[in-house]
């Protein structure tokens, strides 16, 4: 295992046509990760990296992220055990997002709210725009309170 | 059709387990989207959405963005003919990022640089970690020129 060194950002063609990995971090030094389920395409979550958490994940092959809510490298199921293991990591055309396709450990939940997908509400649009979301699981996968304990939660107002 | 607006946050409890649409914008005005192939669970593009194109995503059907690069509310497809219609929009745990997924029209490319996904470059992880991106598309979908013209790259160094 090499350790991750990324490229400087020198040409568009460089960045969008290229072989260099060269990410762009955002003013806060986080971009946006997307992580997927790999057997079913689900979306489970979007999380945010810094640079470190984007070596962390490319050398491990397991999923770190930077908690914006604790302001920590955050290796994903430390503490609840579900680890993200990396089936497939792809990078998109201006490099400023990574997309992560994961088998995810134990219960298979992503979701620090007890669901396996961070994204269990439906938002009606078009002629049912307007009305309340609609939950699309009906029920936890993991009970967080046996989980975290008296961890804050994440969740910012 | 209602004419869609969003609630104020007022508890952990509103936001994770309501069904109240209270999305948090972050401190440039933005908050990620998600865009899924309904069919495949493709990721084909991340991008950025102010209030007003997360409300008139919600009340057309068709995904609109805030596109960072020319600072413009972005109905998706405008140009191209590339739309994106939604078979179903999602919202997060801490409502602060947007999952849709879509049905492209004309060519079913999203990306730009012209292929069908913007994540079209694999990153080798764990005993590959360092190597090259890997190309998982091996053709355009279509001509960048022949569609863009002279349009500035959104691509930004």
């Amino acid at each position: 295992m090499d350790q991750v060194e990324f490229q400087i950002r020198r040409s568009v063609e460089q960045v969008e046509e290229g072989t260099d990995l060269a990410p762009k971090f955002g003013a806060d030094g986080l971009l946006p990760c997307i992580t997927t389920d790999a057997e079913t395409g689900e979306v489970l979550m979007l999380g945010w990296m810094n640079s470190e958490a984007l070596k962390r994940t490319i050398e491990t092959g397991e999923a770190h992220y930077f908690s914006r809510a604790r302001q920590v490298l955050w290796h994903k199921g430390a503490t609840s055990g579900l680890v993200q293991k990396i089936v497939e990591a792809r990078v998109d055309d201006d490099q400023d997002a990574i997309w992560l396709r994961v088998r995810v450990a134990g219960s298979g939940a992503s979701c620090h709210v007890g669901y396996r997908s961070c994204f269990y509400r439906a938002v009606p649009v078009g002629e049912d725009a307007g009305k309340p979301l609609k939950f699309t699981e009906d029920q936890k996968t993991f009970d967080p309170n046996a989980i975290y304990g008296d961890s804050p939660n994440p969740t910012q107002l």
